[in-house]
C-alpha cells in the first residue's frame, strides 16, 4: 500500500437497501470493501459474481471486510428499477447492504459511481483498501482463491503498526 | 393415451416473444409441446428450469417436439413486465417462443393460463401430448433421465399407428 | 428395431461383482441392458459415466431396465486389479453388478468384451434392447435427455404388441 | 507465526514421483507448503482435494508457494499401490511432487507421515509456514476464499521484516 495506490471515488447512490444509512468509503474506513457491481439481469452476475459475494461475507468477519453491493445499471434501463432490484434481493436472499448507483446526466446510459470507477461492465469485483485506495478490479469471473488472497493481505495491511 | 387424460386449457396470452405468430394448442397439434412456466426473478427458474428447456429444444427434433417458454408472474408484478422480460430473453439467449401469461381478474394475484393448469409455482415443466392432452407438471426440479423417457413415449405415442 | 441390428456379442467375464450369479444378454433378455464399460482410474468415468449410471439405476423401474458395469481394462493393467475395483465399488458405493472384462489373447491390451464390442475406449454407454440387439453406444459424454429418451423407445418396444 | 505453532514432522517418504530429488520441510524452508493427503480411491480426494491443490499450484507463484502431494494410505493397501498411484497421476495429469507415505509398523494400517500428522482421513490440507511449523489441518471440504485467505497470510509472514 502506497502513494501510488489512487483513492476510491465516493459512491454516487440513488438509494440503499438492505442498509439502515447510508455507507460510504470514509463510514468504512478501517476496513476493506469488497464493492460488488452487478444488474439483475446480468447472468454472470448471478451465477457468480453475487454468490461469490455472498461466500466473501460468510468467510471473513464483518468487523474486517465489508461486502457491498452496487446496482450499476448501463443497459435495459426500463427493465432494471429498484423495484426490480428489491424484487430480486428478496427472492435470492441477498441481506448484504445494496446501492443503487445514480443514474449519469442526461444521454449518458453510464451510472455516475460505475463512470467514476471506470468499470468495463458487470459483475466487477472491487477491493478497497482500509485506508479508502482503490487497490483491485476484477471485471467477470475471479477465482476464489485469489480474490481470497487478496482480501487476506489487505486485511494484513490494516492490521500491520503503523498502518 | 386415452380418454382419462384432460385436455390441455388454452393459453390465455397477452404477447407472445419470439415467435411471429400467435401459437397455441391446436396450432401445435402433432407435436409433443414442453411449456415452461417461469418467472425472470426466480432462482429455480434461471438456475435449473430454463436451462433445462434450452436442452430439450436442442435434443428433440423441432418438428415433434415444440418448446414454449409461459412468463407466468404471480409476484412482484411491478417488476416483472413485459419490458423486463425482453431484457431477459435478450441476455439469457433464450431464442425459443415466450408467452406473457394474462393476468386475471382485478385482485387475483394469478394469471389466467397459471390458474387454468393448476400450477403451484414456478418452475414448472408441463408435457401436452400430440393430441393436446395434459399429460405431465412438474413443479421444481426434475431429472433429465426422467423427462428425457417422457417426451420419448409421447413421441413414440404420436407415431404409432392408430393414434 | 429390425433384423438390421446385430445382436450383442456375449460379455466375456472373468469375476461378478454386485451379482449372486452371472449374468448374461440371454438371463437379461426382456429388460433393456445398459452397459456402463468403464476403468476406474478414468477421469471422465469417475466424474460423468458411472454417476450417470447410477442414476439410470434410480429412474428406471429394475424389472424394465438393467444396469451394468463393464470393467474394461486396456491400460495400465497392473493398476487396475480386481482388488482395486473391488475397493473402488466399496468407496463409491456402486451397488449395480459389475462384471470383469476377460484379459485378451497373449500381447493383446484390449480385454475381449471390450473388442467384441468395438468399443473406442471408456467411458462408453451401450444400449441392447429387449431382445438383445446392440442398439446404441456412446463414447464419452452423453446427455441425460438423450440417453433416457433412447432407454424409453427401447422399453416402449418391449411393450408393444407383437415384440 | 510463534513459538506456540509445532513444528511440522518430517515427511517419511517410501517413493517420489514429479520431483527429481527427494523433497522435505527443511529443503522447502522459505516457502508455505501446501501439503495435500490423498488417496487415489477416495471420492472426495478425487472431486475436491486434489483439483483444489491444482488451483493453488496454478494460483499462487511457485517460489512463494509450494504444493506438494501426500499419497497416505490407510485402507484398501492392496488396491492402492504405487504402480496404481503411477498412473492415476498420469491419468489425472497431476505434474506436482507426489510423496508414497511409508507404511507404519507391522500391524498398523496407518502409514507413518500421517500418524506423525494425527489426520483423521483423506482428503486432508495442511498449510505448513516458511519456518517451518505446522499451521493448519483441513480434513474434508475447505473453501476456496478460506484457503487462499490462509496462505497469504503465511506469506505476508515470510515476507515481513524480522520473520
Amino acid at each position: 500500500m502506497s502513494a501510488e495506490h489512487p483513492m476510491a471515488p465516493d459512491w454516487q447512490v440513488e438509494r440503499w437497501f438492505n442498509a439502515p444509512e447510508p455507507l460510504g468509503i470514509s463510514t468504512l474506513r478501517g476496513r476493506v470493501v469488497v464493492l460488488e457491481a452487478f444488474q439483475i439481469l446480468c447472468p454472470g452476475c448471478v451465477s457468480h459474481g453475487l454468490p461469490q459475494a455472498r461466500r466473501i461475507r460468510d468467510t471473513f468477519p464483518p468487523e474486517s471486510v465489508a461486502v457491498i453491493g452496487l446496482h450499476s445499471v448501463f443497459e435495459h434501463h426500463a427493465a432494471m428499477t429498484p423495484v426490480a432490484l428489491e424484487a430480486f434481493l428478496h427472492e435470492y436472499r441477498i441481506d448484504f447492504p445494496v446501492a443503487v448507483d445514480r443514474a449519469g446526466p442526461a444521454g449518458d446510459p453510464i451510472p455516475q459511481t460505475m463512470r467514476a470507477y471506470a468499470l468495463q461492465g458487470t459483475p466487477t469485483l472491487c477491493l478497497i483498501d482500509a485506508r479508502g485506495h482503490l487497490r483491485h478490479r476484477h471485471f467477470g469471473q475471479a477465482n476464489d482463491l485469489a480474490i481470497g488472497a487478496q482480501i487476506a493481505w489487505l486485511m494484513a495491511e490494516a492490521d500491520a503498526p503503523g498502518a
